[in-house]
Protein backbone atom coordinates (compact mmCIF):
# COMPACT_ATOMS: atom_id res chain seq x y z
CA UNK A 1 0.00 0.00 0.00
CA UNK A 2 1.00 3.05 -0.75
CA UNK A 3 0.98 6.52 1.66
CA UNK A 4 -2.71 7.15 0.58
CA UNK A 5 -3.81 3.99 1.06
CA UNK A 6 -2.37 3.59 4.12
CA UNK A 7 -4.18 6.91 5.07
CA UNK A 8 -7.36 5.54 3.71
CA UNK A 9 -7.34 2.02 5.93
CA UNK A 10 -6.45 4.26 9.01
CA UNK A 11 -8.61 6.97 8.99
CA UNK A 12 -11.10 6.59 5.89
CA UNK A 13 -14.73 5.55 6.87
CA UNK A 14 -16.81 2.88 4.93
CA UNK A 15 -20.51 4.01 4.82
CA UNK A 16 -23.69 1.98 3.40
CA UNK A 17 -23.84 2.74 -0.39
CA UNK A 18 -20.23 2.48 -1.77
CA UNK A 19 -19.56 5.92 -0.01
CA UNK A 20 -15.82 6.29 1.45
CA UNK A 21 -15.82 9.63 3.93
CA UNK A 22 -12.26 10.90 3.89
CA UNK A 23 -13.35 14.18 5.17
CA UNK A 24 -10.89 14.36 8.17
CA UNK A 25 -8.16 14.32 5.78
CA UNK A 26 -8.87 14.74 2.26
CA UNK A 27 -12.36 16.76 1.87
CA UNK A 28 -13.60 18.74 4.82
CA UNK A 29 -10.49 18.70 6.77
CA UNK A 30 -6.84 18.23 4.99
CA UNK A 31 -4.14 17.12 6.23
CA UNK A 32 -1.72 19.56 4.28
CA UNK A 33 1.32 17.21 4.68
CA UNK A 34 -0.37 14.70 3.09
CA UNK A 35 -1.50 17.13 0.14
CA UNK A 36 2.26 18.04 -0.34
CA UNK A 37 3.19 14.12 -0.52
CA UNK A 38 0.07 13.98 -3.22
CA UNK A 39 1.88 16.67 -5.04
CA UNK A 40 5.00 15.23 -5.46
CA UNK A 41 3.75 12.01 -6.50
CA UNK A 42 1.69 13.37 -8.79
CA UNK A 43 5.21 15.63 -9.82
CA UNK A 44 7.13 12.59 -10.45
CA UNK A 45 4.39 10.75 -12.15
CA UNK A 46 3.66 13.30 -14.66
CA UNK A 47 7.69 13.85 -14.86
CA UNK A 48 8.63 15.01 -18.24
CA UNK A 49 5.51 16.48 -19.12
CA UNK A 50 5.19 19.88 -20.12
CA UNK A 51 2.94 21.10 -17.71
CA UNK A 52 2.24 24.58 -17.28
CA UNK A 53 -1.49 25.31 -15.69
CA UNK A 54 -3.47 23.13 -13.17
CA UNK A 55 -7.22 22.33 -14.09
CA UNK A 56 -9.05 21.71 -10.44
CA UNK A 57 -13.27 21.64 -9.86
CA UNK A 58 -14.84 23.54 -6.73
CA UNK A 59 -14.55 22.99 -4.03
CA UNK A 60 -12.85 20.03 -2.84
CA UNK A 61 -9.74 19.91 -6.03
CA UNK A 62 -8.81 22.73 -5.05
CA UNK A 63 -6.71 21.85 -1.95
CA UNK A 64 -4.75 19.39 -3.44
CA UNK A 65 -4.31 21.86 -7.02
CA UNK A 66 -2.80 24.32 -4.76
CA UNK A 67 -0.46 22.52 -3.10
CA UNK A 68 0.58 20.62 -6.05
CA UNK A 69 1.15 23.34 -7.89
CA UNK A 70 4.14 24.17 -5.89
CA UNK A 71 5.59 21.00 -7.26
CA UNK A 72 4.90 21.90 -11.19
CA UNK A 73 5.62 25.65 -10.25
CA UNK A 74 2.39 26.97 -11.96
CA UNK A 75 -0.61 28.51 -11.38
CA UNK A 76 -4.11 27.11 -11.22
CA UNK A 77 -7.20 27.60 -12.30
CA UNK A 78 -10.80 26.14 -10.73
CA UNK A 79 -13.60 25.58 -12.61
CA UNK A 80 -16.73 26.70 -10.93
CA UNK A 81 -20.32 24.36 -10.93
CA UNK A 82 -22.33 27.26 -11.46
CA UNK A 83 -22.58 30.49 -12.87
CA UNK A 84 -21.35 33.18 -10.65
CA UNK A 85 -22.45 36.74 -10.88
CA UNK A 86 -18.80 37.92 -10.80
CA UNK A 87 -17.86 35.67 -13.84
CA UNK A 88 -18.41 37.99 -16.46
CA UNK A 89 -16.68 38.39 -19.73
CA UNK A 90 -16.26 34.96 -22.16
CA UNK A 91 -16.76 31.52 -20.76
CA UNK A 92 -16.15 27.85 -21.32
CA UNK A 93 -19.39 26.21 -20.20
CA UNK A 94 -19.49 22.30 -20.40
CA UNK A 95 -22.66 21.24 -19.60
CA UNK A 96 -22.74 17.82 -17.20
CA UNK A 97 -26.05 16.03 -17.46
CA UNK A 98 -26.00 12.87 -15.15
CA UNK A 99 -28.75 10.44 -15.78
CA UNK A 100 -28.11 8.36 -12.54
CA UNK A 101 -28.63 11.65 -10.48
CA UNK A 102 -31.25 13.31 -12.40
CA UNK A 103 -29.30 16.92 -12.45
CA UNK A 104 -27.49 19.18 -14.49
CA UNK A 105 -24.42 21.11 -14.10
CA UNK A 106 -22.53 23.84 -15.68
CA UNK A 107 -18.78 23.34 -15.04
CA UNK A 108 -17.61 26.78 -16.18
CA UNK A 109 -13.79 28.22 -17.02
CA UNK A 110 -13.44 32.20 -18.07
CA UNK A 111 -12.04 31.33 -21.96
CA UNK A 112 -8.96 34.02 -20.99
CA UNK A 113 -7.50 31.42 -18.48
CA UNK A 114 -6.80 28.43 -21.09
CA UNK A 115 -5.39 29.16 -23.95
CA UNK A 116 -3.99 26.81 -27.23
CA UNK A 117 -0.76 27.36 -25.55
CA UNK A 118 -1.30 25.82 -22.36
CA UNK A 119 -0.51 22.51 -21.42
CA UNK A 120 -2.84 21.24 -19.06
CA UNK A 121 -2.92 18.77 -15.92
CA UNK A 122 -6.07 18.12 -14.37
CA UNK A 123 -6.49 17.56 -10.69
CA UNK A 124 -9.48 16.43 -8.85
CA UNK A 125 -10.13 14.64 -5.25
CA UNK A 126 -12.32 11.80 -6.37
CA UNK A 127 -13.27 9.95 -9.36
CA UNK A 128 -16.56 7.81 -10.05
CA UNK A 129 -18.59 8.13 -12.79
CA UNK A 130 -16.38 10.93 -14.02
CA UNK A 131 -19.49 13.38 -15.03
CA UNK A 132 -17.43 16.46 -14.15
CA UNK A 133 -13.93 15.33 -15.21
CA UNK A 134 -15.32 14.95 -18.87
CA UNK A 135 -16.36 18.32 -18.48
CA UNK A 136 -13.33 19.75 -17.74
CA UNK A 137 -11.33 17.60 -20.61
CA UNK A 138 -13.82 18.92 -22.97
CA UNK A 139 -13.16 22.63 -21.86
CA UNK A 140 -9.63 22.11 -22.25
CA UNK A 141 -9.76 20.96 -25.74
CA UNK A 142 -12.23 23.55 -26.52
CA UNK A 143 -9.60 25.94 -25.79
CA UNK A 144 -7.32 24.19 -27.66
CA UNK A 145 -5.12 23.66 -24.75
CA UNK A 146 -3.82 20.18 -24.58
CA UNK A 147 -4.65 17.36 -21.76
CA UNK A 148 -1.20 16.62 -20.49
CA UNK A 149 -2.56 14.13 -18.11
CA UNK A 150 -5.34 13.75 -15.12
CA UNK A 151 -4.19 13.18 -11.31
CA UNK A 152 -7.09 11.91 -8.93
CA UNK A 153 -6.45 11.04 -5.24
CA UNK A 154 -8.82 8.60 -4.75
CA UNK A 155 -10.82 6.44 -7.77
CA UNK A 156 -13.74 4.02 -7.18
CA UNK A 157 -12.27 1.55 -9.76
CA UNK A 158 -16.02 -0.06 -9.80
CA UNK A 159 -17.43 2.76 -11.30
CA UNK A 160 -17.30 3.63 -14.64
CA UNK A 161 -15.51 6.88 -14.98
CA UNK A 162 -11.67 5.60 -14.78
CA UNK A 163 -12.33 3.10 -17.75
CA UNK A 164 -13.89 5.58 -19.59
CA UNK A 165 -11.35 7.88 -19.45
CA UNK A 166 -8.18 5.80 -19.74
CA UNK A 167 -10.04 4.20 -23.01
CA UNK A 168 -9.51 7.68 -24.35
CA UNK A 169 -5.93 7.57 -24.09
CA UNK A 170 -5.65 9.85 -21.11
CA UNK A 171 -2.93 9.45 -18.90
CA UNK A 172 -5.04 8.89 -15.72
CA UNK A 173 -3.20 8.31 -12.80
CA UNK A 174 -5.09 7.73 -9.53
CA UNK A 175 -3.07 7.39 -6.11
CA UNK A 176 -5.83 4.98 -4.86
CA UNK A 177 -7.86 3.08 -6.77
CA UNK A 178 -10.67 1.33 -4.71
CA UNK A 179 -11.75 -2.02 -6.43
CA UNK A 180 -14.43 -2.72 -3.47
CA UNK A 181 -15.74 -1.48 0.05
CA UNK A 182 -17.59 -3.69 2.53
CA UNK A 183 -19.53 -0.89 4.79
CA UNK A 184 -20.45 -4.32 7.32
CA UNK A 185 -16.40 -5.24 8.05
CA UNK A 186 -15.05 -1.29 7.09
CA UNK A 187 -13.03 -3.13 4.53
CA UNK A 188 -11.62 -1.74 1.74
CA UNK A 189 -9.86 -3.49 -1.79
CA UNK A 190 -7.28 -1.42 -3.29
CA UNK A 191 -6.36 -2.34 -7.09
CA UNK A 192 -3.25 -4.25 -6.56
CA UNK A 193 0.25 -2.14 -6.94
CA UNK A 194 2.16 -4.85 -9.32
CA UNK A 195 -0.55 -5.03 -11.84
CA UNK A 196 -0.76 -1.63 -14.08
CA UNK A 197 -3.51 0.27 -13.55
CA UNK A 198 -4.35 0.23 -16.58
CA UNK A 199 -4.77 -3.63 -16.56
CA UNK A 200 -6.93 -4.18 -13.63
CA UNK A 201 -10.17 -4.99 -14.75
CA UNK A 202 -12.75 -3.15 -12.68
CA UNK A 203 -15.57 -5.32 -11.40
CA UNK A 204 -18.61 -4.79 -13.13
CA UNK A 205 -20.45 -1.49 -11.40
CA UNK A 206 -23.70 -2.31 -9.33
CA UNK A 207 -25.27 0.08 -10.71
CA UNK A 208 -23.64 1.75 -14.28
CA UNK A 209 -24.01 5.69 -13.69
CA UNK A 210 -23.74 7.31 -17.42
CA UNK A 211 -23.51 10.52 -17.82
CA UNK A 212 -23.16 12.93 -21.04
CA UNK A 213 -21.95 16.53 -21.08
CA UNK A 214 -22.17 18.68 -23.88
CA UNK A 215 -19.88 21.92 -24.46
CA UNK A 216 -21.61 25.31 -24.82
CA UNK A 217 -19.70 27.96 -26.00
CA UNK B 1 2.26 49.67 -1.19
CA UNK B 2 2.67 45.96 -0.49
CA UNK B 3 2.99 43.23 -2.88
CA UNK B 4 -0.80 42.36 -2.98
CA UNK B 5 -1.44 45.81 -3.20
CA UNK B 6 1.06 46.08 -5.98
CA UNK B 7 -0.49 43.18 -7.86
CA UNK B 8 -4.00 44.24 -7.34
CA UNK B 9 -3.03 47.45 -9.07
CA UNK B 10 -1.16 45.56 -11.58
CA UNK B 11 -3.50 43.05 -12.45
CA UNK B 12 -7.28 43.71 -10.41
CA UNK B 13 -10.09 45.25 -12.72
CA UNK B 14 -12.25 48.20 -11.28
CA UNK B 15 -16.12 47.04 -12.36
CA UNK B 16 -18.93 49.36 -11.81
CA UNK B 17 -20.92 48.90 -8.42
CA UNK B 18 -17.41 48.34 -6.82
CA UNK B 19 -16.66 45.37 -8.27
CA UNK B 20 -12.89 44.58 -7.89
CA UNK B 21 -12.02 41.74 -10.39
CA UNK B 22 -9.13 39.66 -9.33
CA UNK B 23 -9.82 36.37 -11.24
CA UNK B 24 -6.51 36.14 -13.05
CA UNK B 25 -4.23 36.07 -9.59
CA UNK B 26 -6.93 35.59 -6.77
CA UNK B 27 -9.93 33.64 -6.97
CA UNK B 28 -10.35 32.19 -10.24
CA UNK B 29 -6.75 31.69 -11.38
CA UNK B 30 -4.70 31.40 -8.99
CA UNK B 31 -1.18 32.34 -8.15
CA UNK B 32 0.57 30.10 -6.15
CA UNK B 33 3.76 32.32 -6.01
CA UNK B 34 1.55 34.99 -4.65
CA UNK B 35 -0.53 32.56 -2.07
CA UNK B 36 2.61 31.58 -0.70
CA UNK B 37 3.78 35.45 -0.07
CA UNK B 38 0.18 35.81 1.82
CA UNK B 39 1.09 32.88 3.96
CA UNK B 40 4.47 34.04 5.27
CA UNK B 41 3.08 37.37 5.64
CA UNK B 42 0.02 36.40 7.51
CA UNK B 43 2.33 33.94 9.70
CA UNK B 44 4.25 37.12 10.42
CA UNK B 45 1.29 39.13 11.88
CA UNK B 46 -0.35 36.24 13.94
CA UNK B 47 3.16 35.28 14.90
CA UNK B 48 3.02 34.32 18.46
CA UNK B 49 -0.57 33.12 18.47
CA UNK B 50 -0.80 29.36 19.37
CA UNK B 51 -3.15 28.63 16.18
CA UNK B 52 -3.69 24.92 15.75
CA UNK B 53 -6.06 25.00 12.93
CA UNK B 54 -7.27 27.39 9.77
CA UNK B 55 -10.87 27.38 8.99
CA UNK B 56 -11.86 28.76 5.84
CA UNK B 57 -15.30 28.69 3.27
CA UNK B 58 -15.71 27.44 -0.03
CA UNK B 59 -14.52 27.93 -2.56
CA UNK B 60 -12.38 30.94 -3.43
CA UNK B 61 -11.17 30.73 0.35
CA UNK B 62 -9.43 26.96 0.37
CA UNK B 63 -6.51 27.67 -2.00
CA UNK B 64 -5.37 30.90 0.29
CA UNK B 65 -5.50 28.66 3.23
CA UNK B 66 -4.08 25.70 2.09
CA UNK B 67 -1.26 27.21 1.05
CA UNK B 68 -0.90 29.77 4.09
CA UNK B 69 -1.25 26.25 6.42
CA UNK B 70 2.13 25.32 5.12
CA UNK B 71 3.70 28.32 7.25
CA UNK B 72 1.94 27.58 10.48
CA UNK B 73 1.84 23.66 9.54
CA UNK B 74 -1.63 23.06 10.29
CA UNK B 75 -4.60 21.63 9.24
CA UNK B 76 -7.18 23.43 7.32
CA UNK B 77 -10.76 22.83 7.68
CA UNK B 78 -13.28 24.04 5.18
CA UNK B 79 -16.92 25.36 5.28
CA UNK B 80 -19.62 24.46 3.59
CA UNK B 81 -22.33 26.50 2.11
CA UNK B 82 -24.93 24.45 1.70
CA UNK B 83 -25.69 21.08 3.07
CA UNK B 84 -23.36 18.25 1.34
CA UNK B 85 -25.30 14.71 1.34
CA UNK B 86 -22.07 12.83 1.94
CA UNK B 87 -21.97 15.36 5.60
CA UNK B 88 -23.43 13.21 7.74
CA UNK B 89 -23.18 13.72 11.59
CA UNK B 90 -23.30 16.23 13.79
CA UNK B 91 -22.43 19.86 12.24
CA UNK B 92 -22.06 23.49 13.18
CA UNK B 93 -24.51 25.31 11.01
CA UNK B 94 -24.90 29.01 11.05
CA UNK B 95 -27.75 30.66 9.26
CA UNK B 96 -26.28 34.13 7.40
CA UNK B 97 -29.00 36.10 6.21
CA UNK B 98 -28.13 39.19 4.08
CA UNK B 99 -31.04 41.63 3.83
CA UNK B 100 -28.98 43.12 0.99
CA UNK B 101 -29.07 40.39 -1.35
CA UNK B 102 -32.26 38.81 0.49
CA UNK B 103 -31.04 35.74 0.32
CA UNK B 104 -30.08 32.71 3.55
CA UNK B 105 -27.09 30.75 2.97
CA UNK B 106 -25.79 28.20 5.60
CA UNK B 107 -21.87 28.16 6.71
CA UNK B 108 -21.10 24.37 7.82
CA UNK B 109 -18.05 22.60 9.84
CA UNK B 110 -18.75 19.03 11.12
CA UNK B 111 -18.49 19.31 14.66
CA UNK B 112 -15.85 16.89 15.09
CA UNK B 113 -12.91 19.20 13.06
CA UNK B 114 -13.45 22.00 15.96
CA UNK B 115 -13.46 21.42 19.20
CA UNK B 116 -12.83 23.41 22.65
CA UNK B 117 -8.93 23.05 22.41
CA UNK B 118 -8.48 24.19 19.15
CA UNK B 119 -7.19 27.67 18.07
CA UNK B 120 -8.30 29.17 15.35
CA UNK B 121 -6.84 31.42 11.99
CA UNK B 122 -9.90 32.13 9.87
CA UNK B 123 -8.74 32.83 6.70
CA UNK B 124 -10.80 33.94 3.10
CA UNK B 125 -10.12 36.21 0.48
CA UNK B 126 -12.53 38.94 1.01
CA UNK B 127 -14.80 40.77 3.46
CA UNK B 128 -17.16 43.27 2.78
CA UNK B 129 -20.30 42.91 4.48
CA UNK B 130 -18.57 40.13 6.49
CA UNK B 131 -21.57 37.91 6.59
CA UNK B 132 -20.20 34.67 5.82
CA UNK B 133 -17.07 35.39 8.03
CA UNK B 134 -19.62 36.20 11.00
CA UNK B 135 -21.31 32.80 10.48
CA UNK B 136 -17.32 31.42 10.76
CA UNK B 137 -16.87 33.59 13.79
CA UNK B 138 -20.08 31.97 15.68
CA UNK B 139 -19.45 28.38 14.62
CA UNK B 140 -15.86 28.38 16.10
CA UNK B 141 -17.17 30.02 18.91
CA UNK B 142 -20.26 27.33 19.20
CA UNK B 143 -17.82 24.73 19.07
CA UNK B 144 -15.87 26.17 22.27
CA UNK B 145 -12.34 26.72 20.60
CA UNK B 146 -10.80 30.35 20.37
CA UNK B 147 -10.50 32.36 17.43
CA UNK B 148 -7.37 33.69 17.44
CA UNK B 149 -7.14 35.76 14.67
CA UNK B 150 -9.29 36.50 11.14
CA UNK B 151 -6.71 36.53 8.10
CA UNK B 152 -8.20 38.37 4.56
CA UNK B 153 -6.63 39.30 1.42
CA UNK B 154 -8.18 41.69 0.43
CA UNK B 155 -10.92 44.27 2.31
CA UNK B 156 -13.43 46.41 0.95
CA UNK B 157 -13.24 49.04 3.80
CA UNK B 158 -16.23 51.54 2.36
CA UNK B 159 -18.29 48.16 3.86
CA UNK B 160 -18.79 47.98 7.71
CA UNK B 161 -17.56 44.06 7.62
CA UNK B 162 -14.21 45.24 9.19
CA UNK B 163 -15.35 47.80 11.14
CA UNK B 164 -17.88 45.26 13.10
CA UNK B 165 -14.99 42.39 13.21
CA UNK B 166 -12.97 44.84 14.89
CA UNK B 167 -14.86 46.47 17.24
CA UNK B 168 -15.93 43.07 18.59
CA UNK B 169 -12.27 42.85 19.13
CA UNK B 170 -10.81 40.75 17.01
CA UNK B 171 -7.07 40.56 15.61
CA UNK B 172 -8.27 41.05 11.53
CA UNK B 173 -5.43 40.92 9.55
CA UNK B 174 -6.02 42.46 5.81
CA UNK B 175 -3.50 42.43 3.53
CA UNK B 176 -4.81 44.96 0.97
CA UNK B 177 -7.66 47.45 2.60
CA UNK B 178 -9.06 49.04 -0.59
CA UNK B 179 -11.27 52.37 0.61
CA UNK B 180 -12.45 53.32 -2.67
CA UNK B 181 -12.39 52.68 -6.35
CA UNK B 182 -13.41 54.49 -9.54
CA UNK B 183 -14.78 51.91 -12.34
CA UNK B 184 -14.16 55.39 -14.89
CA UNK B 185 -10.66 55.67 -13.98
CA UNK B 186 -9.67 52.51 -12.69
CA UNK B 187 -7.88 54.06 -9.57
CA UNK B 188 -8.02 51.91 -6.62
CA UNK B 189 -7.22 53.88 -2.87
CA UNK B 190 -6.12 51.69 -0.28
CA UNK B 191 -5.65 52.40 2.85
CA UNK B 192 -2.85 54.39 4.15
CA UNK B 193 -0.17 52.32 5.29
CA UNK B 194 1.37 54.49 8.28
CA UNK B 195 -1.33 54.92 9.71
CA UNK B 196 -2.91 51.67 11.96
CA UNK B 197 -5.81 49.88 10.24
CA UNK B 198 -8.11 50.57 13.28
CA UNK B 199 -7.23 54.28 12.74
CA UNK B 200 -8.47 54.76 9.39
CA UNK B 201 -12.35 55.55 9.09
CA UNK B 202 -13.95 54.08 6.17
CA UNK B 203 -15.86 56.58 4.12
CA UNK B 204 -19.56 55.57 4.86
CA UNK B 205 -20.86 53.02 2.56
CA UNK B 206 -23.05 54.15 -0.76
CA UNK B 207 -25.06 51.49 0.43
CA UNK B 208 -24.91 50.10 3.75
CA UNK B 209 -24.99 46.01 3.87
CA UNK B 210 -26.46 44.18 6.76
CA UNK B 211 -26.43 40.62 8.02
CA UNK B 212 -27.84 38.76 10.79
CA UNK B 213 -26.77 35.51 11.59
CA UNK B 214 -27.64 32.65 14.04
CA UNK B 215 -26.17 29.53 14.87
CA UNK B 216 -28.12 26.33 14.48
CA UNK B 217 -26.60 23.08 16.27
Amino acid sequence: MNFLEERIVKDGVVKEGNVLKVDSFLNHQMDIKLLDQMGAEFRRRFAGKPINKILTIEASGIGIACVAAQHFDVPVVFAKKSQSINLDGDMYVAEVESFTHKCKNHVIVAQKFLTPKDHVLIIDDFLANGCALQGLIQIVQSSGATVEGIGIAIEKGFQSGGRIIRNLGFQLESLAIVDGMDAATGKIQFRGQDAPTEGGEAKSAESEEICRSSTLD
